[in-house]
């Protein structure tokens, strides 16, 4: 067997659970279970902008399909399978047998098929396809704010900008980390863990989610932005680390909290008679909640400290191109 | 609007024909048509490895989408979706326009929507998934080839990669290309046509089938080794130009009609009965094809020259790890 099919038979070919036809043909075949409809979704990673050339390569694995996965919460999808399409500059079958076992650990975690792709020669890039289920018309979507909405947030912010930070040494030498702190940070960064069961409990409760990639203000004003509405949270409010905390006030840690990224948690609006619903529905699935604001009228997104007033805001998220 | 999300929206969001959400949410949301299961491929390319850097962008963006409809036509399949991750080492706005117009040119002819994807800042790499429905149970395998079946082929082997060859310098001196069929290599190197209809007529018809894109003899090969079957492909009755006729008793040409690749004709095996209904599905489709063989038992696929001689070959079909 050539090179090339011998790796996907290797490191790419597992069993799968909901699947008619995987990997092996010009194509794989899949039904949809009744009355849903399919989500779909793309994301690509290139080493060098969205994660080190010399990173572990489970955790890669494992990244490059969470935050797909991710899109997938955000829609209030099942996630169900996956394609994969990497792109590699030598085969280093100790580095494939690591990025597949981390991949394939995060597919498992979540029910996910891989169910195709590609491999080819070139310079490290991974694109992953996720797929999914929705019960027809119900998928939550980002213009479905309406004035009033509580705005939510899920687990905590930041830790993963703060962690690449100190990988990148963009830290101010006053912040210290513990350790046992950092290594949170790094675990937020490499793993994150999306927020697929959530996204599933709150179809007919939020009338809109997104998943935080870019950073909360980004990604909340995309929310925003569908109707031009606008939305005041509270810097009190956002979840976050005791470090992050205690150095909230401070214009980089802000930054980090606000506009970091990499966080994969879901930000979504539901309205105010929801409230106990979603508590309880966090409370059942173990994971951190915090309401964080408000929907109003007018097109501003307003940050507001400690006293009320509004915090000026620098770079409101990832841009690759910016 | 940042950079990276003007892309976005400049480049690649046009309307939709078969699409319940496309682009602009953290996923697409389609549904499928009654008694229809969906049938899904990937391929990625690369700057360096399938297209030259500095090739013509609109070739490029038609490329990029017809060589994945072809996976569709391989299936039975009718293409309808597509996602589009790209990325791209800067903006360089005249080309990403001529990029996404020969993309889009490709999307309007096969009656494909593209729904979603990303774009990111790396070496030139792109990234298709296309997407299409086939009626449950129906859709063309690699693995349904029987034992006195006919192998068929459509169109014209060899002539992708007698261009390909030319722009490489690789042609041996003695061969002359005239003006035109230089023109005509060229246009099929840079811009295949998928054999979508042909597919969509093959079912039930055809036992097994798939697209060339590595080389005859290695992706017929798929068909054979999926039961570990046999074929005899005839030199003569292989569909070629009159330049490639003139010269296939030389290695060089045998390589490039054989195992050149870059064809995107179908190669399917169907019962001998089934002859004049496939001639008049061609016919109606004014698409030329061609009986080139059979399959037997035994795990062999040998190529008869006009005295029935087998003829050795060396290279059997692309492979990017070679």
């Amino acid at each position: 067997m050539t090179p090339e099919f011998n790796l996907i038979k290797q490191y790419f070919t597992r069993p799968t659970r909901n699947t008619k036809l995987g990997v092996g043909d010009d194509a794989a075949l899949i039904s949809l279970s009744a009355g849903m409809e399919l989500a779909i979704s793309a994301d690509m990673l290139v080493a060098g902008t969205h994660f080190f050339a010399d990173c572990d390569a489970y955790q890669l694995g494992w990244k490059s399909l969470a935050v797909n996965i991710s899109d997938m919460a955000a829609m209030g999808a099942n996630a169900k399978w996956a394609t994969l399409a990497i792109a590699l500059p030598d085969i280093n079958e100790s580095w494939l047998a690591e990025f597949s076992r981390g991949f394939f650990a995060c597919a498992d975690s979540f029910n996910v098929d891989l169910i195709g792709g590609d491999t080819t020669r070139g310079s490290l890039t991974i694109s992953v396809q996720i797929m999914g289920e929705v019960p027809i018309g119900k998928a939550l979507r980002r213009d479905g704010a309406k004035v009033g909405d509580d705005i939510w947030v899920t687990g905590s912010l930041g830790d993963a900008a703060i962690g690449l930070a100190h990988l990148q040494n963009k830290l101010q030498p006053h912040f210290t980390l513990a350790d046992h702190y950092l290594e949170y940070c790094l675990n937020a960064l490499h793993q994150p863990q999306p927020r697929l069961a959530l996204g599933l409990n709150l179809l007919e409760i939020a009338h809109s989610a997104i998943d935080i990639s870019d950073g909360l203000l980004s990604d909340l004003g995309h929310i925003l932005k569908a109707h031009n509405l606008g939305g005041a949270i509270y810097l009190n409010k956002l979840p976050c680390s005791i470090f992050t905390k205690q150095h909230q006030h401070e214009k980089q840690i802000q930054q980090y909290l606000l506009a970091g990224g990499d966080d994969y948690e879901l930000c979504f609006t539901a309205p105010q008679g929801s409230r106990n619903a979603i508590e309880k529905i966090a409370s059942d699935l173990n994971l951190p909640i915090s309401l964080i604001g408000s929907i109003h009228e007018g097109a501003c997104l307003i940050v507001l400290d400690n006293e009320n007033k509004p915090i000026s805001i620098g770079k409101t998220g990832y841009d690759h191109f910016a």
